[in-house]
């Protein structure tokens, strides 16, 4: 892991790494304690390591709950260069939506082959990470997700058990993403758009219903998948900070 | 509105009372000041103004939101006499559990009845409630409540312009709740027991859709009615200071 920028600003520490062909970003608070909660954040397809709403819930959980927050991009997103077979994808992506068509069934098999990529990368990147004095080797783990990041989200936690509680919204679900939700047993948060028509709520309930966990909860909230309301936000950090133990007198919820 | 008793402890001041026929209980902050937001609390059929879960939000709200709350028994419940048209309702949802049949189309009728004839109930409380110094005129309301409470608090907005925020969980969904549904704009929570059987998902999914609310949210927690998760319980305390304004920062959420 080769760390290739530093900066700090309003108390968090910001810095680029790369891992390989892997580039990424960590955000820690100034003043962390190593055994803090480490969050993994994956971008949706299209987005990268800085997608808006991922910078804004990382700035949000390292500033207000002490947590550290990293994001790697996906194969051939952000700082990463994009190969032959998945510029195909995204024409035809861009094509069906020119033409009014669904774009849900090349969406699907995109993200099913970008996951799989990534998954590794994710592993070997939490290798990493945990190596670094600031998060420590014992720093519980939480993943959150939008889109891309939960196909990823979903399929970690059955291939590495330092995952400990997961939380995402914003997915097209097909039949294999209800499979591997069956494996999940960690504690589960799920956010649906209410009024977002790009999204199918029968399939959205079956999985959300697939996942194993004892502890899990879907929020519904109004209007479409962006904005993300804050107090959803909110909720999220909150939801990790439950689970992987850093609020005082909630940790056994 | 006739103070019987009050008590004191741990910095929550309680006051049982009378007004008319009805039977109340008032829960404030010692510490409190008049503006502070009123939440109003409807319990479910078969119980009463101090049902455990109604007491345990009250306290919580109270001690770390500096809420006012209110709960005031329904007809027949608590310290109030059934009568016999009531009575027969009762017996008849005992027989048919007894039996193993459905009781929900008992409930909702009796519910219903006692619906409409709390409704009335609430307002005049309400009316006295606000003409006390340790609320004030001014004061904010939100309205939470279970079963027998949901279908009083879905009813009570269209007809109280007073009533700015509503919280609810676990109620039998018929056509008329879902009509009434429909003309409420205020901003709503609703949580649903996703394993619990003796509700219907896809008439619950129906009714949120029904609300004609801007800012509505739904969730779903894993598991029964009850135990309600402690993080459910903060969230509709942090839902009422969002939308009530008691809390800095995400009012304007």
């Amino acid at each position: 892991m080769h760390v290739t920028s530093t900066t700090s600003s309003n108390g968090v520490i910001e810095r680029t790494f790369t891992l390989d062909d892997v580039t990424g970003v960590l955000w820690s608070p100034e003043s962390g304690a190593p055994g803090s909660p480490l969050l993994l954040a994956g971008h949706s397809g299209g987005m990268h390591k800085r997608a808006p709403g991922l910078v804004a819930g990382a700035l949000h959980s390292v500033a207000t709950y002490g947590f550290t927050f990293a994001a790697i991009d996906a194969p051939g997103h952000g700082d990463r260069p994009r190969n032959v077979q998945d510029q195909k994808w995204v024409e035809a992506i861009h094509q069906a939506r020119a033409a009014g068509e669904q774009i849900a069934p090349i969406v699907i098999d995109y993200t099913t082959s970008l996951a799989e990529r990534w998954l590794p990368e994710w592993q070997t990147t939490l290798d990493a990470l945990l190596t670094r004095p600031e998060i420590g080797i014992d720093a519980p783990i939480g993943y959150e997700g939008v889109s891309l990041g939960v196909v990823t989200g979903v399929m970690l936690p059955a291939v590495d058990s330092r995952i400990a509680a997961l939380s995402f919204g914003g997915v097209f679900v097909d039949a294999a993403l209800i499979e591997a939700a069956r494996k999940v047993t960690i504690p589960v948060e799920y956010r649906i758009p209410w009024d977002d028509d790009q999204f199918d709520r029968t399939s959205e309930f079956a999985l959300f219903d697939a996942f194993a966990s004892k502890d899990k909860t879907m929020h519904a909230y109004s209007g479409r998948q962006y904005p993300v309301p804050h107090h959803e936000r909110e909720s999220s950090a909150r939801f990790f900070a439950r689970h992987l133990g850093r609020v005082a007198g909630t940790a056994s919820d």
